[in-house]
């Protein structure tokens, strides 16, 4: 056998036999390989006319055959079953060999896995990898993490494979260690966000305007049409719009409304907290979907009286509607903003230089959240790439002035309704606990300074002060 | 040097010699230790009279002095010291010996710590303990895990230490390993809940009624003697009116806004989310604490336009206290009964039989969240120990309906206002969330299915099923 493989995909699930796919459609010599080998000769027997596979049943078969600097791809189950995998193969690899994950690890794994491998001379790529299954054949979006050296090799390939935006291919370096697939974590904390919000929305136009499953497929048609247009209010519209066989209604009544989540927005959102990140749209979606699971506290909760929801008049609902969009918009422009913020500070945090342009530009095409919002966001980028917030480009900032007070009045009206609105009301106490002058955590730091002499600093000078709560007459010390 | 020692204390920084003072107040005899001998000798010179104390110079020597089953008592800083302090001291102990820690570790420590014990024949104890310096010396509220059998020897003595309420003790056991450390950390979790929801009250009374922070002083003196009575709302009022002695103004407005915190609010929501239990309201105080640090962030949003906030008459303002009094009473509510769910969450998780109205008795007094309203919950409980919620209760479901209205107004007066309120938004959607009939889950699990073959359940019919999307008429496919 020679090392004629330009890459190597070990671990062939549908999601490692699509990246397979891809890499031989894309004129890459792709060797493969699977724990078990049916798998192996099954991929070959049915794909094999696509490209150039060279298939091998053993870890050292396998290694032979690829070309150096070998590039083996990890596609398993994050975890130990990826841990193993690394054991089995590094030996056989020597200095300058490539390493890629291709799976859904955690961020501190990576980093811990990079820091290892990286001793015995061998590069390991933690790559996020977005878009399903469809995504890994037809082009996914890419984020690989790991050193630049090794995306001197692997970005043309990678690049070569995913999805492209106007001949733009949708991967780059996200930066060192585990930076690629710290963006793919906030990736999939903002598509629970983006979700929640829809959702939410779609609950206000059901209950509070009155329209059917249908009509709302067609708002979400016509959304699509413009800012809001995005892979996930497409298909939200085909959602709605289906039409369960069974009983003949509308599909989403009949579908169990309790979420489930593989744990990337939990993943999110814990570290976020560690990084003090108000990540808070994410984190309310992502304990919704938890709620909504919680079958003993909904029968205790059921039956407590809500709001008054007078019905509205068609006009009324059009309305409606329109302030519904807007709440929409500025909401997933603050969840949107959580995310890139957390991947600042966690860039600051684990020394990663990140192009958050790019990062946008990247999840253009091919990955969940693709939108042509996030055109704007690289836009924004490519203006000042020094943005704090996308509310400090003046585009955004007019948009969310001009949606505010529609947004209030969604928020508001959801209240008085009793239509829960947990996303919706956290981007909106974001927004103005961030353009607040003065917030009531001076409060907090007063009582955490009288129950626990924790200190407080003052607006007027320097240093850390402490009041003697119980003698009025004692000055206050500086700590 | 004979044993005669009923506990032994390691670790005499202010919490460790408040304890052992504590201890010796009440008659027992206390071994004390510290690293550096200088703090063992000022503790004796200087508080000897108060009871019997045994200065011990080595560990050795303090070993010695205590009685069997040796009671040795942990007052570390958490993590590396507390193990370093248990691997000396593990090897001079004995069988049937056992070890308290009393500092504030992660739950998750305590039941490491508590298995590797345990195989060496020693009881570990994770003991919560919440009150801080004045707590420690004249009555904490303290919560310990571990063994019944190690209860049956310490409890007596926590007992006599503790908070007393009612001729009540402020301790009991709480549960197996790592149960009353997690009681411990969610009782801090709901702490920054309340404190949030405190601080939103006072920003809508300072903002919206145009108070200042001495006529707020005397809203919450007055909330403090009605359902709201707690030590947190009393030391609001006490903070709010006090004067800053520099400036002359009121001490609340020279504090920097930023909020501080020592970790303990995020490992509940971390923890939180681990256990898919939403606790939206300790989230968005933790998150809240988060944003107010964010500096960056907030020199972004700044002057970014907010709500219109048209001046209330004396009439109308006094009537929005009264809303804000129902809205903060409501959302407090909401706060402990995700408190108490975590805990029973955990409690199915972790195997631990955790009686819940004893928890809310022990919190009656000495620590920081001490309130008249946890003797509804205790009562509530009496009743019956099998609540799922506190909203199953006909007294709190009484109370909550007939704060819904109000509290609606003052998420919608704040949302149309511009004044955040993420931890009251949160805790209405909480309640709006699980009291729904139908949650917009649904639409997710669509979602999900679409873009990733998740697959959903049905309303109808047992089982997972998943819809061929791209193929209208194919049927759906049981999972």
């Amino acid at each position: 056998m020679n090392a004629s493989a330009s890459i190597g995909v070990t671990g062939l699930g549908v999601m490692g036999r699509n990246l397979a796919r891809n890499f031989a459609r894309n004129g890459y010599t792709v060797a493969v390989h699977n724990r078990s080998a049916g798998r192996t000769r099954a991929l070959v027997d049915e794909f094999g006319h696509e490209g150039s596979f060279v298939p091998a049943e053993t870890a050292e078969e396998f290694v032979a055959a690829l070309a150096r600097p070998r590039r083996l791809m990890i596609m398993v189950q994050a975890g130990a079953a990826t841990d193993a995998v690394i054991d089995e193969f590094a030996p056989l690899l020597e200095n300058g060999d490539m390493i890629i994950d291709g799976g859904n690890a955690h961020f501190a794994d990576t980093r811990r896995r990079e820091a290892a491998l990286r001793e015995r001379g061998l590069h390991f790529v933690g790559a996020g990898i977005s878009g399903g299954e469809e995504g890994a054949l037809n082009g996914p979006s890419i984020m690989p993490g790991g050193s630049a050296e090794s995306y001197a090799v692997l970005g043309p390939m990678f690049e070569s494979i995913s999805a492209k935006v106007d001949g733009e291919p949708c991967a780059t370096h996200i930066g060192t260690d585990g930076a690629g697939h710290f963006v793919k974590m906030v990736h999939n904390g903002i598509e629970y966000a983006d979700m929640q919000l829809i959702a939410e929305a779609y609950d206000l136009l059901r209950q509070v305007a009155g329209y059917s499953p249908a009509e709302i497929a067609d708002v979400f048609r016509t959304w699509n049409e413009g800012r809001l247009g995005s892979y996930l209010v497409e298909i939200t519209a085909e959602v709605l719009a289906h039409t369960d066989p069974h009983t003949g209604g509308a599909f989403v009544d009949i579908v169990d409304d309790a979420a489930g989540q593989k744990g990337t927005g939990r993943w999110t959102v814990q570290t976020a907290l560690d990084l003090a990140s108000p990540v808070t749209a994410i984190a309310q979606a992502t304990f919704a979907r938890a709620a909504s699971g919680q079958s003993d506290l909904r029968a205790a909760y059921r039956g407590l009286p809500g709001g008054t929801t007078p019905p509205l008049s068609r006009t009324e609902a059009a309305r409606f509607t329109a302030q519904v969009e807007h709440a929409l918009y500025a909401s997933k422009v603050i969840a949107y903003d959580q995310g890139w913020k957390m991947i600042l500070d966690a860039a600051a945090e684990y020394g990663w230089k990140i192009d958050l342009g790019s990062v946008a530009r990247i999840w253009r095409g091919g990955c969940i959240i693709r939108a042509s919002f996030l055109d704007r966001i690289r836009a924004a980028y490519a203006t000042d790439p020094d943005l704090v917030s996308l509310l400090a480009e003046d585009g955004f900032a007019q948009e969310i002035s001009d949606a505010q007070v529609p947004w209030r009045e969604i928020v508001a009206s959801a209240a008085r309704r009793g239509i829960p609105v947990p996303a919706f009301s956290a981007a909106l106490s974001h927004y103005d606990t961030l353009r607040a002058d003065r917030l009531p955590a001076a409060l907090l730091q007063g009582q955490r300074d009288y129950f626990g002499a924790h200190t407080y600093r003052r607006t007027d000078r320097e240093g850390s002060f402490h009041t003697h709560w119980s003698q009025p007459d004692r000055p206050e010390t500086t700590a």
